[in-house]
């Protein structure tokens, strides 16, 4: 008993202190643990398997849109990073330097990766002769070091685990519409898979990657009320390609440049479910994303017959779940504070008296609401429950989101909103840089992005200066 | 046409050139490119696709062994690295150090990891506190660096692809036990997957791992009747578990240390792929590995219902093999170099004669030998012949490699063997490392293994001093 009291008592609420509540949530629901390399993390068996359950369900979805992995080494010679000037001003100041190798020391320094443009642009520049060979639709899994200052488990670290794809095609057309097929990808992935709804949208200038024409993102909305970037698209336009000689023989016989797009989603997905979805007990996963998605939980287990009970059960669910017995010797106090803790979307209990009546109990993790299920029926009401709990779960994100978008009309609204209501701002913006900054470091807020799909023009000034404006805006403090 | 000669000519036989021939493989059938970088190269899907399907299959096998995967940083600082005394001295000549960390100097060198075993003993240390936590059965896929002088693409490179799994357990037999059951299963999936046979056996001390009580290997041979290693298994007794602290209450209330293992296959297994089984045409692909099995090429293609045809070969055979259509307007002569050249198992023609009988004509690659099928028997007639395929394909490198083993019962035959044979040489040996070292040193082989299953004692006194012998060793040239 005392142990289980530990187990619950340790979780600060997350009404309390949501950044503690974060933290309590990653290390006892055994995502991750510290290394002593200061802004480094460990990826626990659980955390992991999330990482591995997203990677699967994104490999596929870009596979059916015709994306080859490849591999790029991990090391980028200075020469090489510093090819394009706005890339490297951008990552120069926060990449690890490797400068020996071995016993000697190097004649030139080595970065390791903070992201591979350069890698993918120098072996284009080869790899690509005539238009046959476009487009090309490469992608990668691996991760990237970047020396941040501050660091968060799974949202901000100094290496983390992402994919990063990277197109080559023949015309601006294709590129662009690459760059946004894509986005809607992992827009879709979000909201399907994670059950994490999302607002698509362009950045702003100030906003967008280092050497991009146009980056695009997915933001979603965290329980507190702040934004996170979930995901992004560049379309480069031929930039790099013209930094790099990344040319093409034409079906008119004439050398052109290429144009390109790169687009990633990272670990920090993981940051985005648990605090989108978590709550006082836990993790509670999305039944799709989740590795284990019902746990059987015997009650009086070492009653006659309920052990069997239990694994029959687990064997019946295995060909339409991913299910897991736990018949430890814990109490089942402490086996259901554990499911919880680590967001298991359905546990299903059964003691002698389920038993004997033929049937089980199952818990929502999301609702906690319990229905009794005959052991008959165990095949087909698990998963429509499964699929029950995706959909409860996003459309009560949606829920949650919507009711934290507020608008102002001018930049007194604004800043009272951003002090009083967490959550979104819709602002109508000039296009200035000089607005943007002043929102930024006068309340905190950033651009999220001009939406795609909501073109409501809910003043004709800007929330900021009062010129004339020319953009919706999603503004917000973000992670 | 000039083009097709191209493709074929490029390729030096093997018999010509052995070294030549492999670089022209891993070349022309777009398995990898240079980087920029000295000793790092590049994985193009191709070459990708096979590391995916390696991986893809040895983590289902792991996972039904009780394996779970994690993710631990890239990064070492120093003063980690040298905690276990042997380890740091095997490794240390050989790492890239991060000196720089953004803008500022670091106050600690940090390595690139070259092997994990130091981040996850720090992890175990707090991780494992009794008996109830045992075994840990951790394995993680990422990628390593060894600045090495000499590299060879897939052979030995600056930075490969691995999976590193490293486990405690309470006792030394567990240990031991575990230890024994992944390099089985290392030699499981080489024989039935990649179709490599393998010599299982210990490595002498000379040999084994920095900081290992006993490796254990799996050794293959090459077709130039060179060996190669092709993955191992190590056991570590208690020792790094004594260098890092990590200890466990018992079932008894005593504090014990724990005892460990740790176990890798690399991107190397490609080269071995790629060296059993290739021939002058290029690449020949097991058919459980290649990511795709039959390639459908049509033959005068612009006559009526070929192409037709050809999509419908496609759409039948997808649900019981990894199929495409090569429809492109390259000539067949040029689609069938290439579908060679890559490894494709078994290529389907078919063209107006065949579609008029009902038929097509599938070749194989490993051994060209051309069968007609009728067209209503192909969803049993080729997964039949791929299993074949993959069936003789273990044969003969099996034939291979038993062919290619000669006893030595002195020093003068080893001498005249290493010259005149290619293989391995069985020899006994007295177990003194001054002969390894002569051996080496004067013939260039070195000790492959003590087999387990092969205890033939061929001689009665070392093959190298003449004094009594202990064991029979594996002895041969190796990449």
């Amino acid at each position: 008993m005392a142990q289980e009291k530990k187990l619950v008592e340790a979780i600060t609420s997350m009404d309390e202190d949501f950044a503690q509540w974060y933290t309590d949530v990653v290390k006892k629901a055994d995502l991750m643990e510290y290394s002593s390399l200061r802004g480094c993390m460990i990826f626990k068996p659980l955390g992991y398997a999330l990482w591995e359950n997203m990677r699967n369900e994104l490999d596929r979805r870009f596979k059916e849109q015709g994306v080859e992995n490849v591999y790029m080494p991990l090391l980028i010679p200075e020469s090489l990073l510093q090819k394009e000037k706005d890339h490297v001003e951008g990552f120069a100041p926060e990449v690890a330097w490797i400068t020996q190798g071995g016993l000697n020391e190097l004649q030139e320094r080595i970065c390791v990766r903070p992201t591979s443009e350069t890698l993918f642009c120098e072996f284009y520049k080869n790899d690509i002769e005539s238009w046959r060979d476009l487009p090309r639709l490469y992608n990668q899994w691996c991760s990237v070091v970047r020396w941040e200052k501050e660091t968060r488990p799974f949202l901000r670290s100094r290496e983390f685990l992402w994919q990063e794809g990277h197109t080559a095609h023949a015309t601006a057309e294709d590129a662009l519409e690459w760059t946004i097929m894509i986005l809607n990808l992992y827009g879709d992935f979000l909201e399907d898979f994670l059950a994490i709804p999302v607002i698509r949208g362009q950045k702003t200038d100030k906003e967008k990657f280092a050497g991009a024409e146009a980056t695009y993102s997915v933001e979603s909305l965290m329980h507190d009320g702040q934004a996170l970037q979930a995901g992004t698209s560049h379309y480069f336009g031929d930039g790099f390609a013209k930094a790099f000689g990344i040319q093409y023989t034409d079906r008119d016989n004439q050398l052109k440049y290429v144009h390109q797009t790169s687009w990633g989603v990272t670990t920090r997905m993981i940051g985005a479910v648990i605090m989108v979805h978590g709550d006082d007990s836990g993790l509670v996963l999305p039944p799709r994303l989740a590795p284990t998605q019902v746990m059987v939980i015997p009650i009086q287990q070492r009653k006659e017959g309920i052990l069997d009970a239990a694994a029959k059960i687990k064997e019946e669910l295995s060909a339409v779940a991913r299910v897991k017995v736990d018949d430890s010797d814990k109490s089942p106090g402490w086996k259901f504070s554990e499911q919880e803790m680590r967001g298991i979307p359905i546990r299903i209990e059964i003691g002698p008296r389920d038993l004997a009546a033929n049937q089980c109990v199952a818990v929502r993790r999301d609702t906690r609401e319990k229905t009794i299920i005959s052991l008959d029926e165990l095949t087909t009401e698990i998963p429509k429950l499964l699929e029950t709990i995706q959909h409860d779960m996003f459309e009560r994100a949606k829920a949650h989101r919507d009711s934290h978008i507020n608008d102002a009309r001018d930049y007194e609204e604004f800043k009272e909103i951003v002090k009083t209501k967490p959550g979104y701002i819709r602002g109508m913006w000039c296009g200035d840089r000089a607005c943007e900054d002043k929102i930024k470091e006068e309340t905190g807020a950033t651009s999220r992005c001009i939406p795609f799909e909501d073109h409501d023009r809910i003043s004709e000034t800007c929330v900021c200066c009062g010129k004339p404006a020319e953009h919706l805006v999603y503004w917000g403090r973000a992670y």
